[in-house]
């Protein structure tokens, strides 16, 4: 077994039992999942093996069932330096993956009323991973960069220079490693000498497109190539369907970078807002066809797609909530703590939202307007307020915090 | 006096009042727009000339109290074509300059805590116009176009090609006459063979800038020149501001097509939101700092400002609610009228929001899925429901109706 200290290690028999699993049945069945959640991975196993399942989860195995390449596949993922990471596993990315736990939840029991296979939001019932880096540690702080396989010189720079602005700041960029904006993704990513994440749609051990051999040999000298397939599956067409949503799973959010009109990437983000991921789309020229995705996306009836221009942007909507979730108690001293009593005052007095004139915050701090007009410049450098063009208002991250 | 059928005429002494106090107070003050208010205009003027009005409102004519240009005004204005429009004409945009009253009740009484003159949402006293197309009927079915004077060629372009398909639907551009996207918007209407308006911060004899002349020209072929300052009036720079928010009243919404961060489309668009207009903005490259504006905009916390990338989608934001507040009986028999029986009851259980699959909208209009497959397509082709990418809803437009 290659790879890094990876903490707790799953039972071997667990382990093998995945395996098989990840081959026997097609990933991104419900039913399957909620079968081995009740059985347990290596009971499900020996059960599917002994033809002695439940019918409906029976027949997702169909003639599957009756081989066993688990071994093989866990020796061909090692020789590549690959290995199988599974729920039981300390590396395995839980945290990121509960949307999923959540998702699946609200599936009928009933097959026939359960969301296509394709577009089921179900967890992976393990993970191949190639590469020398832990999944869990790569994917904690990691932004999904998606967009068309088609895409322009405008959109392959932006997708580069987010990936590249992000690694700087030490998040990690997932894509999945196809023509386009994915290429420019990763290649931002390692120009920044950041770790990057292909999460595929074929075997770990092969690289589709075949002519990104060699940028996957770069993606895999500090980062991961990912897949719910064994060593050697087929990128099927089917498959990037119920890939895309571990894309928008295993992030803390995704940018739609360019997509035409009604495309893949639109769906992506749709399925990442539905599991309560942020979703962000770079605008473009509105005469570009593949900006179209992007501005649709972005005139959205409910208001869930945010328009990011840079990676500050989108550490914005990402960042912030991680920092929250991440340890509270941690969080350092302020802008704020320094301030003088006149200055925090007038800080206090701004609203949120509509910004105000000076003289309406001398009004609510109860103090001279020249004395708002003396603290305002010290409170806009370090961040506290911002001027909306017709007022002073908390700046947002200002508010966000408080 | 030129002009077409104006309607009813306000008597010429109101008028010669009104064009007295549009010289003798600088526009934009609160506090004569009360005083004439109550006075009314014609004992107000007196009350100025006088010397007699409260302490407040003396101040603010100073000096110009004891002069009266106001019939040379009103000749001037006749010798080129021009004319002054009352609040007592027929011809006065009453329903579009009524959420300056409005806006203007929420001024406080004390002229400290008063927004600043430059800033302030107050109606004007009089407007000067020229050309012979009426006022209120021009600018019923009006958009405002907005933008940076140091425009790129995407912008002008945009600009150029929003004006044209509004102007092909019968809708008037307002705009500033500027360089840049102004000059754009107004050449697109111009090209389409459409009214347009220019609100000018000058004089309605001038031309400003003065390269723009033969653009005033062809604009008063058939629209309007249009000012709150009487003839010979320079375009001082604090007029812009106080100009600009007649700009947004006057029209059903204002679209920002490329502003620089932090400019005056941002605060005019700002300006329109606060009187309840619709609010627009053109998405550009990222890389353009002449989007930046705009992208700020679409940023905005409060999601009102929305993306626009044609004037089909300008329209929908505007015509909508101007078919209904126009005449709510009239509306034409929609698609949804000469739908099957099955067909309406699958359209009534599309949700609005979140799409959902053909097997969910069976269960709830109570049909086979069958019945269901088979209506879909005819209702997406009467743009009844749209397909989100994981299910189907109801197409917005249809949505905003029900």
């Amino acid at each position: 077994m290659t790879g890094p200290e990876r903490g707790d290690l799953a039972d071997p028999a667990v382990r093998r039992a995945r395996a098989w699993l990840s081959r026997a049945v097609e990933p991104g069945s419900v039913d399957l999942w909620r079968y081995v959640q009740r059985e347990g991975p290596v009971a499900a196993a020996a059960a599917l093996r002994a033809g002695t399942a439940p019918r409906r989860v029976q027949a997702l195995a169909g003639a599957r069932a009756g081989q066993d390449v688990s071994l093989d596949d866990l020796r061909r993922a090692d020789r590549c330096g690959g290995r199988l990471v599974v729920p039981e596993d300390g590396e395995w990315p839980a945290a990121p993956l509960h949307c999923l736990v959540l998702a699946v939840a609200a599936e009928p029991e009933e097959a026939g009323r359960q969301t296509e296979r394709t577009r089921v939001l179900v967890p992976p019932v393990a993970l191949w991973v190639r590469g020398d880096r832990r999944l869990d540690e790569l994917v904690d702080r990691s932004v999904a960069l998606v967009g068309s396989r088609a895409s322009t010189a405008y959109g392959e720079h932006v997708a580069g220079e987010l990936a590249h602005g992000l690694g700087e700041r030490g998040w990690t960029t997932v894509s999945g490693g196809a023509y386009g904006i994915d290429a420019a993704s990763h290649r931002g990513a390692l120009a920044a000498g950041a770790a990057t994440v292909v999460v595929a749609a074929s075997g770990v051990d092969r690289a589709y497109p075949s002519a990104h051999s060699t940028l996957f040999a770069r993606v895999l000298e500090d980062g991961l190539v990912v897949s719910e397939w064994p060593p050697g599956c087929a990128p099927l067409r089917h498959r990037f369907l119920v890939r895309n949503r571990l894309i928008a799973a295993l992030t803390r959010g995704t940018v739609v970078v360019e997509a035409a009109a009604r495309s893949g990437a639109q769906a992506t983000a749709q399925r990442a807002a539905a599991l309560g991921k942020a979703v962000m789309a770079v605008p473009g020229p509105v005469t570009s066809a593949m900006s179209v995705g992007c501005h649709e996306l972005l005139r959205d009836a409910e208001g869930r797609v945010t328009l990011v221009t840079s990676a500050a942007q989108v550490l914005q909507e990402v960042g912030a909530l991680g920092e929250d979730l991440a340890d509270p108690a941690a969080r350092p001293e302020t802008a704020r703590d320094g301030l003088s009593d006149v200055a925090r005052r007038v800080l206090d007095a701004c609203p949120v939202r509509i910004g105000v004139v000076p003289e309406r915050l001398a009004a609510v701090a109860g103090c001279d307007v020249l004395d708002v007009l003396r603290v305002l410049p010290a409170l806009e450098l370090a961040d506290l307020v911002q001027w909306t063009g017709t007022g002073w208002r908390l700046a947002p991250t200002d508010a966000a915090r408080s």
